[in-house]
């Protein structure tokens, strides 16, 4: 099998999620690397290109020139990942997926609702993927949970409990340090800051594995450290479509806690927790039965968390090949029209919304809010 | 030393919190198992107290028949526990304190704030004490917790968490079931299900610690499983006096835990995490180090501490010591005029306020209500 | 139920094992603290036992007024404790057996082997009780471990891994250090530093849980820190007289480890392990299936796990009560005549005769040799 | 920077390595997949090496055709891996080095001393690469406890404790499981079982952290499954040529642990203990200080822990990109000459040596042998 041409624009050197996306797509031997306009400097962009391979006339020094380029070859690129920062993330893949690409996008996908569904629609009209890179929903014990869940295992779901709570900005000055401080003033990160950034996560994670949207919320944000305006640490209650109860506590100044996402479901004949740390295992709890710990390729597992592992039982596998995962699922597509098992704009633009409306409700002293966007109510 | 007297009323055969207490009070030796009205059955209730050492003439039939007894000697108690169900310890307590005698109540002290700040006017009125049996913060790494806290060790605190969820009530069957259902029951359980029973204990717990208070709160209530009207399922946000931001979440449907009371408290300078499954241990995080064990037994603790550990360090100690040690507290004020270490009557209200409060903001749909009983404002 | 009278020689003011016994006798009202001899210091002694509510002309200076003045009492004490120094025990306890008193150990029972038989001869001779406190043999999930094994849920034992290892002696200048130079000096400990200590417990328990004892041993002695004589960290292999294959390590030297007593035990159809650091807890591997976490207070649990619970599933229990256990079983038997739960001075002799044999095997490089004490083989 | 050249021999479909080395040297994108003869029977070795991207005329039917073939080729590839059965990674190995090849060779590198002997000699007279897959030696850290060690922040090392125990072997009706059988019959895998295929590891690891080696030993083999001829459980003793205490046990009937490879480290000042299952965290216990949880990413670790991680503290990496990490070294030595950080040739003997050294030791129930190949004493 020939390997699929990909291209990346964002995540140059010293990037933070740049050498994931990387290791993602080739970790497997599915894609190419194959062209890039890697930095908000087109000088380093193009020197990083090459020297991570990339021929000289597809290190591109910034994305218009990457799409004019890209869109004259006939070897064009299969996908194209958008790493940039948040704010650019609309115009980018709008334009990617408006001229015929593939678009793996970061995650969040728009800075607001409006171009969440404008996205949507063009994503639709074009007919090419439009993914986002909620990777966590690609490790293979968070598929089985949802497999677990859609098989009705557990029955129905009567709450679930998801965190994305960290310690890493809880210095007070870090009030002055810049790469700390722009993401809790609004002229640089917009209206949300902890729950965009890390509360989505969470999010799309919990209507990920019940296979359910958010459909109401109440939130309480407070901004604890003194100089910051937008919130480092917040709490959203919610409902789903099908009444299933939602907690979500997200924080940035949770000093004890390193990576501090996990979710717990709790349905009418079972329950189990998954904590990103610890990511190949599943505590599961069957009514009336043990605490079993659930083990990343055990026999018996569903076919999605079986299909996503690599080696065998209790030998870890990690965040980059969740992000790996991603990779895998769109390949899948590319290659072979295998359904999509990746996030898509539809769930970027929900996480998205539910941001807002968490924004919107907190504004307002936690009144529920509806949390779908407009086009999906 | 010559030992204490105590008596107890309820905790008969076959209770749940009777051993603990039985257990807390002698096993140090410092109180003798004098007098008891152990049972709703008074010839139970008399079998039963001599079954356990009791002279014949103080096992008696009911608590109003104790009462007269015991007022009648002169070796009378010197301490009483109340142990009955919930809305019996308003006036049994009452009329133990308007006697003259020192009241150990069972939580929650009142099934109404009124009724608390009864208690409280009663209770200041006699001299006596009137503790209430918040037992988890009598923990030795609880106390350590607190220790810190006061002496700054984590600066301000801003943001504190508290769980105490379990499962034993997921059984969707239970609705059937007596021991179960009455809790979920309004008739005979008062406005609250969960929150009255263990939310309560997460409520003090935070406040203690802290040594702050709730003042304002807003609640999500829900009742998952078919057929129960009181809450199975709830989320308080609240705001302290002095402003840290608190979460709180408790459940009975949360499959997966079994007693899943645990703590996080966030301060400037430091965290930590306590959870009662494993009580010896806190997981301390201070600002720029490592994630440290903090270890009950190990040197250089807080003096409250060390006083109320019994074993060497890593000989694990578990809840019925920390019962004890509300009596070693309370053996302590009334041997030698100690001052309170215990919680007394005015945390029995506060923290049943806030129970109130929760079910008022509920029924409103969270709006942000008052925690503090008007007596306290 | 009258409570049994109680005596106990050492456990002084400031002793380390002493309120563990005071605390394990008198919990569940079963003794009442009658006499004592608790300290070398006779007028230490006294005085501390007047302060703990021993009568005065039951405040004895040392165990051999103790003897005399118990013997010639009508309400002599029902059961004496010897929690000295090791180098007593042997004679103190002769000495109460012979006079007709019923004895709990501590351990080691004995110095030698000689003196651990003549103790075994004398127990029997005199138709008393002669416990030893091997206190970890009476955690309810250790119980709950020997019930499964006996019952055959495991199949045969294949192998036994236990370990006691704990880095209270790591620091190099404890050389100089009084409370612990005599632990590692031939002429105050006697032959064995470290196996004595506490590798004689994580044999008892092997055996304890199998129902099963050691028949041959090979071991590797090591003093790790300069200037200790006697060893500091031991490796035991071993075979049971059922040919389970044994593996033992115990240290003092072992930094990170704070009370490192756990055991693993594998049978041809399931494996299990408990920590003493969380006694609460079995982790339980059922061939083909998953691993299970088994949690004290469980509904089905064996009798004997259940009797020796005082609170419900998930509310901690912890050492002292597993002392207090000891008790139980002792009252069981004094007050009832119920079969002998509770390590005897056959279990004293074993172990310290396996202690002995690997201090020989040490000294021969691991060779071979029969652990059992003349008198079994 | 222009792609190494990568070449594979065995690791065909379905095999168990296979893939871990494919991602592994594809991960980085430091290498491209060039050549291969991946399985036993050439027609699926061919076809396997076609579909995963290599060119025809490089998909070889078996080793010697790859090895005339690339030694033809200007563009031969920089290096070859051997991901064969034990037996035949001998000849293997041998024929590459002999040719002038880069080898990467599995573990263990031979089957006996004498060809381990051998192959070191061949590897220094070719000037070429010989490598050897201890690829958990390669993760960030196990690296940065190396790095401690060797910077004397432990002090002097008392004792290690190696593990390297699980129970996959555990059903007794394997004896007639092919996949199972032949790894305890000595006509197929030679003198040893799971010594050979897992203690080895353990072995290594240990001498890898330490810096030091293994000097002389005293095993205990046990074949605790009927009808097996080869160890399955087996506990080694050893001292270091720097006179360090080691304890080594390794089983295959572990049930309960799933990948039980964990070590303890012991010195004068600090001790640490590191599992497989968690491997971005050690627990680290500074004498006089509190247990420190070390997280992979944080702040301050050593230059070879930071260089060899990819994503974020406590964003957890597995065992495919330690793996790689031994591909990130091999192609620091092959494109710049970085000194080799990677396990070799004289690893791969040493630890080899020491199995039949246990072996010896076994099979004369615990005599202490010499560990050491004959060329290295
Ligand atoms: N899915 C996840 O788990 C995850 C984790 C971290 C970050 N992210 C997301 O990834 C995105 C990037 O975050 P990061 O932490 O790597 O940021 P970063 O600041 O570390 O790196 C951003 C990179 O983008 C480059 N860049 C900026 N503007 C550009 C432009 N116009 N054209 C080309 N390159 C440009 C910068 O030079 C830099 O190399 C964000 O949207 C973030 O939310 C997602
Ligand atoms: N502090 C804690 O952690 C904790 C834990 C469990 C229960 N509790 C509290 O303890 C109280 C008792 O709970 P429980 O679970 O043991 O209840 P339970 O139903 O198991 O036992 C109640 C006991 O009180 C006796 N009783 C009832 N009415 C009586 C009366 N009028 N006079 C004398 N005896 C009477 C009953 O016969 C029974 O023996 C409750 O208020 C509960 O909230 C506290
Ligand atoms: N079962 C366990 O888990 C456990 C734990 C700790 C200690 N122990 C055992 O308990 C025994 C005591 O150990 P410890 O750590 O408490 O010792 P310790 O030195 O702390 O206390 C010994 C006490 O015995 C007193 N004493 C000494 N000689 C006496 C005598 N002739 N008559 C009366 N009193 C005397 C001393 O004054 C002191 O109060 C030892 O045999 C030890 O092995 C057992
Ligand atoms: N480093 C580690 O952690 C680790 C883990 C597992 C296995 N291993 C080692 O890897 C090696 C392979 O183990 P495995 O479990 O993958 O074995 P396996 O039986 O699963 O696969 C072996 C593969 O080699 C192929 N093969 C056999 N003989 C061949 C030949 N002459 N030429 C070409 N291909 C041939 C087979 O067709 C098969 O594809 C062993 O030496 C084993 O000890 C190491």
């Amino acid at each position: 099998m020939t390997k699929l041409r990909w291209g990346m624009i964002g995540g140059g050197e010293g990037s933070q999620i740049g050498p994931a996306h990387r290791l993602g797509a080739q970790a497997d031997g599915l894609f190419s690397f194959a062209a890039g306009a890697l930095d908000a400097n087109p000088e380093k962009g193009r020197a990083y290109a090459q020297s991570l391979g990339i021929a000289k006339n597809r290190a591109y020094g910034d994305w218009q020139e990457m799409l004019a380029g890209e869109q004259a070859r006939d070897d064009r690129i299969d996908l194209v990942t958008v790493a940039t920062p948040n704010n650019s993330h609309f115009e980018i893949t709008k334009a990617f997926l408006e001229a015929g690409f593939n678009v793996l996008c970061e995650k969040p996908m728009t800075m607001t609702v409006e171009e969440g569904e404008e996205i949507v629609r063009v994503a639709r009209a074009s007919g090419k993927i439009c993914a986002v890179n909620y990777c966590y929903s690609a490790y293979p014990m968070v598929r089985q949970m949802k497999a677990m869940v859609a098989a009705g295992e557990l029955g129905r779901i009567r709450t679930v409990v998801a965190n994305f709570s960290h310690g890493h900005h809880a210095a007070g000055d870090d009030a002055e340090n810049p790469r700390v401080r722009w993401r809790y003033d609004p002229a640089q990160a917009g209206v949300s800051g902890q729950m965009a950034d890390c509360g989505i996560h969470a999010l799309h994670l919990a209507s990920f594995i019940l296979g359910d949207e958010v459909r109401e919320l109440s939130a309480d944000f407070a901004s604890t450290v003194a100089g910051r305006v937008l919130e480092d640490d917040a709490m959203v209650n919610f409902r789903t479509e099908r009444g299933t109860v939602g907690r979500l506590w997200t924080s940035t100044i949770a000093l004890g806690r390193q990576h501090g996402l996990d979710i717990q479901v709790f349905g009418e004949t079972g329950g189990f927790r998954w904590a990103s740390e610890q990511p190949n295992q599943v505590y599961y709890h069957r009514l009336g039965r043990r605490v079993e710990i659930m083990e990343k390729g055990e026999a018996g597992l569903s076919d999605e968390a079986s299909r996503l592992s690599r080696v065998a039982i209790a030998h870890p596998e990690g965040f980059p090949l969740a992000v790996a995962n991603i990779y895998v699922d769109l390949a899948a597509q590319l290659n072979s029209g295998a359904p999509a098992n990746f996030p898509t704009a539809e769930d970027g633009l929900r996480s998205m919304a539910a941001v807002h409306a968490s924004v919107a409700s907190a504004a307002e002293r936690g009144v529920w809010v509806d949390a779908r966007p407009p086009m999906f109510r």
